[in-house]
């Protein structure tokens, strides 16, 4: 594990200039305004019946609705629509608990600040977390809800100056089912858990006397954040790989105006190994992820340029979740570091650390293993039994 | 461990004719409508602002106040202030993953379906999950919303026959710092969590086609709907004692019409090591625990006749909590039960269990260990620099 100096996180990433990313040119929200791809989204949730197809019945897509209920039902954010766990305020209906608001703590030492914030994450469910200088860069330039169709401008008050970057482990045996309705279900359970933690947390902060904005994937990019945070490495598959538990993570953030103390970024070896380990761009049934060198070029306006990254084509990846009947987690499923806790894998993170001309061997021997294997619908709910 | 009948159960723990509770007289509601205690539970909260006095500054007020935010601000039930955890049907703004009505699994094996339904519910939260048929006798005769002022009866549809009863754990240093305002974000986290688990399950059996209403502490009486459904015993200071954690766990159920298999109630030495040990009502800074032997005979109409027990004095208890400025947990800290796993106190279950004549024994030893010790509101938040 090497920390880096924000110099060389800049130099290690940035490549040209940053533009703030425009929300509606997501791929969610581009199925929702965006001719050539307008709908696919509603025909993958209200048009897709389960099927009689060992992962796609009704009791897998029951689950998968299920462990969505908190993000879906209660993770309203600041929209029209009503109040939730991403809103910026506290709620109408949380009277009872809400202290007075000339009340503020005092804060004289951020980085005691800090150790208290990052136990009141971990007490609300964060498993990893990291704080940053907020950088406005990754902040949404605009705003599109999906419910109320509202686009504008996103403006975060200039007081809020910190990130309090934290990740939720998503649960390894729906991980492994992916692309099947019980892997969305662990996707969907990462999501609902981080919208519990965010609304938590902000909701200490905002008792302490202090501003403070949850958010999902709503305000800005949260892989960016993560890395500023020092919970890990961008992999090829786009996403953040963390040390602890790989990819198999979802990234949440609460923004504050909170005093606090910076993490440093760090680097443990991804970026060199994923330009030799090309197992999710191999895994993808979208066949979405670069196999190339890392560029800044976009392939399409749901790509930001300015950072050098291994691309997404998300118009691809969104076509399979069509098809499929559900999202898909292959490219997080299928990643070497992706594990579980043990001894073992402690040692070969070691080596991809230290000894990077080791990569191929240890990308060959988790092949070898059979690590990459996908675990059956049928094996998933056989494992309830006992 | 000894299993007990259907039976047996009855005939430990009832002696007369068990009336339906009225929901409108627990504590909690009797502050809002009852003369003589009319304004406590609002005094509790509103008017008791940050002390200067550890365990009971802004900090800790705001951890408490956050822990309870979920819920507080999301679990709203079956009543006309809106749609919350605990509402009996699918939410309005779940719009995107609620499968079509018409849809229903087909349950061939009621077992099987209990296996799932326990593996679901440990995923979303859950740390103990047992099943009962559903006894009418634990549900309110009436329910009285405390926000609405809304009073009326319980209609529970016929269909609705078994119950699912889970417990969270609570946080062991939270609660191990009773009675101060973090003790009581112990008891606030517990409730936010089984918001969660109860919303989330209750939608997994909706989407299954099936009825399902999640409970927190509406509904009916959480303690006989757990003891029926194998997860404990009743102590003496008027909660579960469970086998894993003692009496240091929240309780919700949810309440279904799909077909299950129902568990067996359980008994481990509770109820004699309680008529030996006299902890909790010893530390009860309210003096609202009763020192003698089992009794149906109410103290006032927070009781219900009935149910041999040793009967709690709610309005001392929540006087208490309002002169404290917080709830109050010491009955749960300082119960020999309340402990963290290890050998040695898996070895003294098993002696309590097993030989009772050694329970006064038991007794003093946890004294002279010094289990029943406070962690000072200083030394909880020292431990968070580590």
């Amino acid at each position: 594990m090497r920390y880096l100096t924000l110099e060389e996180l800049e130099k290690k990433y940035i490549v040209g200039k940053v533009e703030q990313f425009d929300q509606k040119n997501d791929m969610y929200r581009r199925s929702r305004w965006q001719p050539e791809v307008r709908g696919l989204w509603a025909k993958l949730w209200e048009e897709s019946p389960p099927q009689n197809k060992p992962g796609y019945t009704l009791k897998d897509r029951a689950l998968e609705n299920a462990l969505w209920y908190i993000e879906n039902g209660f993770a309203v954010g600041n929209s029209k629509e009503g109040y939730g766990l991403y809103s910026w305020e506290s709620g109408p209906t949380d009277k009872y608990h809400v202290l007075p608001s000339d009340l503020k703590e005092k804060v004289t030492d951020p980085a005691e600040m800090s150790r208290i914030v990052k136990k009141v994450a971990r007490l609300a469910g964060a498993d990893l977390v990291g704080i940053c200088q907020l950088d406005r860069r990754w902040l949404y330039s605009h705003i599109y809800d999906c419910r109320t169709r509202e686009y504008k401008v996103l403006e975060v008050p200039p007081e809020i100056n910190y990130a309090i970057a934290f990740a939720v482990e998503m649960d390894h045996d729906l991980i492994k089912t992916s692309p099947t309705c019980i892997g969305g279900a662990g996707a969907g359970l990462g999501y609902s858990k981080h919208a519990y933690t965010a609304g938590i947390l902000a909701e200490f902060i905002r008792n302490l006397g202090y501003k403070a904005i949850p958010a999902g994937n709503t305000t800005g990019l949260s892989v960016p954040i993560a890395i500023s945070a020092g919970l890990g490495e961008l992999g090829r598959h786009g996403m953040l790989i963390t040390y602890e538990f790989g990819p198999r993570v979802r990234l949440a953030k609460v923004l504050t105006g909170l005093p606090l103390q910076p993490d440093t970024p760090v680097e443990f070896g991804v970026t060199q190994f994923c330009e030799k380990c090309k197992k999710c761009a191999q895994h993808c049934p979208a066949q979405a992820i670069h196999y190339g060198e890392r560029t800044d070029k976009p392939l399409n306006i749901s790509n930001n340029p300015g950072v050098l990254k291994w691309p997404i084509d998300a118009e691809k990846c969104l076509r399979f979740w069509v098809r499929n009947g559900s999202t898909c987690g292959n490219c997080i499923r299928v990643c070497p570091f992706n594990k579980e806790p043990g001894w073992l894998h402690d040692m070969v993170k070691w080596g991809v650390s230290d000894l990077p001309w080791l990569d191929s061997f240890f990308v060959w021997t988790d092949g070898l293993f059979g690590y990459d294997k996908q675990l059956r619908p049928e094996e998933y709910w056989a494992k309830m039994k006992s």
